[in-house]
């Protein structure tokens, strides 16, 4: 015999909806589930740009793994450790997993800074190791600052199980949406009014979805603001690897090996493999504290979320080939520099603009607000519709980033081959072209600068509703 | 320029020690990792017999692996699959691993119960299984029953980052430690006047360390216990396939088939390969619940600790070859049965008697009360350092499981060769001769029954301080 449920037996966290997945923002992913574009089997199908995947160099993947059969435990000449490698589960990671990713974070950084492979702590993807820091530095209802417009998924990785808040930073397209010390102070003061304890300052660089890179300067005036405040920096830098033109990628750690007054025990990089080698499914995220207490005990809660050892081993032996990460790196900016020029040249035939700053990321920060019928962010959401259902492209609004001005989407490019991004690229010319014909003049698709609203918060109810914005799916992906 | 640590800067967690790693069961891993036994290289070291590891059949694995190269993604065979596996990390797990997972459950609980691939969700290792459903089920403060003695890691799992309490549930040596309904009621009404809200209970079955399994009549009792109670039954199932001898495994979800009232909501496995199949460092742990919204909340938070996508299409290929999981089942219980066997033999011999009624685990539950010095935990501690100093062997000593009576202790011994396991015996066996010889009457070794103390909570600092014991290193392992 069997009862109905009683919701009230779950808990707080179960029965409230603090993941965000039913968010408006699915309808883009259910269009693409229900009907996904295929090249021969379904060419009208929708196009999921909303995947920020890196697929451009599995090639070079598939070359090196039948090389080396030794990395894997499972092939004739590696089996042999298939024992050792099954039975490890050291928190600290295989300690050749470690080096190898110390060294490959060196790497990607152009050499320019050294990591202690003792300070790398493995975790379940970045998510997992977002949500890590949060419960290491946080207590529920204390709050970290987030430059906008940032990944949706934040919302749910710190927020959810820590309760954590996180309080938008602004910025605008004005000045290509910097992170502005003035913006900083003001998100710091109106938190204090509210009675919210800041505990942290959370960046993004480079940034998803902007991805443009943060400047020495800026890197420069935020460790000054953190230690003023005396609050942690967290620097998410997973798309490390992808900035694709100059300037070079700076990391927080060159920065701090400047001759600057910093407080140490406040810096936190998280990082991981899926962006920059497009490895999602392998689930290696990193945390690297500057912090040994941090170190210590985000080590021990790494125990939730371990990177399986069969993984660690393999990734230590790839990492390891110089040579071949060297070529990796090199081939894998070549290419998304290339994707990211045709497509933008595309775009600009019709006279749409992308965010110019951009040389990093997986992706476009395109600006349709000359699109929108009227600078709203449900002229956004309206104009959003059309591109899934009309268009079919699964884009993603630049509300779901909250993104404080309407009418910025963005664009995901790499995870697709060039035929698709071809006729990606022509269906938004057709429609853009068409829509101008039918009902705007061409002038109104320039970009204007600032198109600040005077009501910035009119999406706050996504922002303050449990209902976090999640362009992403997370019934389909942990972490894009 | 660094300035010093403020520790008021980190969370209540990162602060406090609720992980448990510096207990004072750290001291045999510490005898251990600094002076490991070789059994050529370092014959005087330390054993390891406080490691659940199951090392038994690893040449089954090797073989399979050898004559199955598809199955991993960095073979010739099988690379081809490299680039869909490494971007797959949608929350739901591949479909194929589902599949298998449920079917290998089925198997291991002989074919006499179904699972439902949809209600599969996967977890870093029964760690964050523990961790997720104390997250899913409870608020923080709110508890669950345990039977005692039971595995230290759960003070961890489920309570450290989520707040819940755990309440042992009380049992003696003189019923083999069963559950039983009086004490199960004694606990709850105990928590009810302390004004603790009990959310549920967590039965371990097979249990560690005890080795046994409940019978069917306790898992009756237990249904109509957590019905009549309305709060949560979680089965920890994780030793399934270690019963080596009559009579089978009853899984709870064999007696939920029976015509038995029970409202299927409050009804959630845990399952892991870590055990079973011998694979702690993959890290899969599994979550079966009966309750929708569970499974659905369960497999949201799965996001922070999915399983490898590698080691999930391996699992998947391995576990789906019925001949070679039929095979490795049968040979596994022989080969455990056959050390249990030979080790209780050699005990016997000098008169120590181990819990008759277990016949599962990778461990015994070894009654030493007649060597102590006296009936308290204090003794039990200081023959647990001699048997870890003297007699070179890091066993666990009972009060790390929250047993009510001193002097048991929990032994591993499948985690080592026949050979090694052969000195491990002969240095007990040597130890306890001699202690008879020059200290006690040969009778006092005798199990005498029940043992219990007037003052059953004298370890109650253990259990309440946030140094919960921790035989296992949680510096070494992440889930023993």
């Amino acid at each position: 015999m069997v009862f109905k449920l009683n919701n009230h037996l779950l808990s707080s966290i179960a029965s409230s909806n603090g993941h965000g997945e039913d968010s408006p923002y699915f309808e883009g992913w259910k269009a693409y589930d229900s009907n996904p574009h295929h090249l021969t089997e379904n060419p009208n199908g929708v196009i999921q740009m909303g995947l920020a995947e890196n697929q451009l160099c599995f090639d070079l993947i598939q070359d090196w793994l039948e090389n080396n059969p030794k990395a894997s435990i499972c092939t004739p000449e590696g089996v042999n450790e298939f024992r050792e490698v099954a039975i490890f589960q050291d928190y600290h990671g295989l300690p050749e997993f470690r080096n190898a990713v110390a060294k490959f974070m060196e790497k990607v950084r152009g050499n320019k800074v050294t990591f202690d492979p003792d300070r790398i702590v493995m975790n379940g993807g970045a998510t997992g190791a977002h949500e890590t820091i949060a419960f290491c530095l946080a207590d529920p209802g204390e709050a970290f600052l987030v430059p906008t417009p940032y990944y949706p998924g934040f919302d749910r990785d710190l927020r959810w199980r820590t309760g954590v808040k996180l309080i938008p930073v602004d910025s605008e397209s004005s000045n290509n949406f910097k992170v502005t010390r003035e913006a900083l102070e003001n998100a710091y003061e109106m938190a204090k009014l509210d009675n919210i304890k800041v505990k942290g300052l959370l960046i993004t660089n480079p940034s998803n979805p902007l991805g443009t890179m943060l400047d020495r300067e800026t890197l420069r005036s935020i460790v000054s603001f953190i230690n003023e405040k005396n609050i942690h920096l967290v620097c998410d830098e997973i798309y490390a690897a992808t900035v694709f033109s100059q300037p070079d990628f700076i990391s927080i750690a060159e920065i701090l090996q400047e001759d600057i007054e910093c407080n140490l025990d406040l810096v936190h990089i998280v990082y991981s493999l899926s962006k920059d080698m497009g490895f999602p499914g392998l689930r290696v995220g990193i945390i690297y504290s500057y912090n040994d207490a941090v170190v210590s005990c985000a080590r021990k809660m790494s125990s939730f979320g371990l990177v399986s050892s069969q993984t660690q081993h393999m990734i230590a032996s790839m990492l390891s080939d110089d040579e071949f990460v060297g070529k990796f790196i090199r081939k894998s900016k070549r290419r998304l520099a290339a994707r990211h020029r045709v497509f933008t040249y595309g775009l600009a035939q019709v006279s749409i603009k992308c965010l110019t700053t951009s040389n990093a990321g997986l992706f476009l920060w395109m600006d349709l607000s000359g699109l929108l019928k009227e600078k709203t962010f449900e002229a956004e959401m309206a104009l959003w519709r059309v591109i899934i259902h009309e268009v079919k492209l699964n884009v993603s609004p630049g509300c779901s980033f909250h993104c404080t001005e309407p009418g910025w989407f963005r664009v995901c490019i790499a995870n697709m081959d060039d035929q698709t991004m071809q006729v990606a690229l022509s269906r938004i010319r057709t429609f853009v072209n068409k829509d101008v014909d039918t009902k705007k003049p061409k002038k109104t698709l320039r970009w204007q600068g600032s198109l600040k609203l005077n009501s910035p918060r009119i999406y706050d109810d996504f922002i303050n509703s449990p209902h976090s914005p999640m362009p992403q799916s997370p019934l389909v992906r942990a972490r894009t």
